[in-house]
């Protein structure tokens, strides 16, 4: 299969790369590195994108921002960062790439943990989360037939502890190359409109 | 107790009203009707409404509008009816109304079936109704020691079936005054950070 992979250059894209690029022709997508670069918040970008690339066989998104902050400074322009970001980076993925990828494509979003276990802080990541599970499991159904649509959402990652660990206390991460799995059920398996939790 | 109900002339919002006004005083809020205008979209009509009905100990919002239509069609502008409507209204009532309201006010918002049942035309129904409950559920912990915030997921409405029928083929419609009970339980118990199914 020819895979697109958007945040390749990430903790969790690097743990994707490693379990499908084995099996797998990987097409590397990062805002400044890889085989393609791509801002997710543009869309003339990923147009461009999928205009270079051609009908891949799977999009994997393993990208998006949010706003951590204190809920008592939350403020709608804050809620905002993650809505045009997490959120529409990777919807305007699925909506755009619809049009470019080959008849029995999947697309595979990020979510993650938050969305079901709030910590201090995440009440944006939660969500944002929320809103990308939600889309999943709608757009599933109505997709062009033979197109599939998933998420994984992955517990904190093993690798990016050292930052998290204070946010995530009690929380058992999840060494990236288990993360990766969710990614490889989701391209390389036949089930759609699920949200595949690595936590 | 004084509930301020958000959308008090739809039909939940009657349903709410008359659950709990047997037993509370309702201060009822609509666009064009009731005993206190406010448009949700707009945060200084929301800031004027908290500033005439004072110290609240209930918020109730049955409210929310998004944008139905076919998945093939659906692009960010239409998604983000919905963002900036159902998610935002009610997500700026309780970032504005956090700082009027009583010291052990409740927050109830209103979600949907379509979070977890997906329908025709319904993705950014799913989406942004997902993005709801993450945010209660987040929102929840991080709030001001006695405040507490749920949301109600009601199945479509039986008094909305004349309109709805024909998308929700399947679905057991619930009668207003069955959902109201989501509302009556989030107010009037002490549970927070929930998504009350009554479906």
């Amino acid at each position: 299969m020819k895979v697109l992979l958007i945040g390749a250059s990430g903790i969790i894209g690097k743990g994707v790369d490693a379990e499908l690029s084995p099996r797998h022709e990987i097409i590397r997508a990062s805002r400044n590195s890889g085989d393609v670069n791509v801002d997710l918040k543009d869309k003339a970008s990923i147009r461009a994108m999928f205009e270079k690339v051609g009908a891949v066989d799977a999009v994997v998104s393993t990208t998006g921002k949010v706003h951590f902050g204190d809920f008592a400074d939350m403020d709608e322009d804050k809620y905002r960062i993650g809505i045009d970001d997490k959120l529409f980076g990777q919807i305007n993925l699925v909506l755009i790439g619809r049009d470019y990828v080959a008849d029995r494509a999947s697309f595979t979003l990020t979510t993650g943990i938050l969305a079901k276990d709030p910590i201090e802080f995440g009440s944006s990541a939660s969500m944002v989360n929320g809103a990308i599970e939600g889309f999943v499991k709608s757009a599933a159904i109505e997709m062009k037939p033979g197109h599939r649509i998933n998420a994984v959402s992955p517990g904190v990652i093993t690798e990016a502890m050292e930052g998290y660990a204070p946010y995530f206390r009690g929380h058992d991460p999840v060494p990236a190359a288990r993360a990766a799995l969710g990614y490889a059920k989701s391209v390389e398996g036949l089930q759609t409109g699920q949200v595949f939790e690595i936590f």
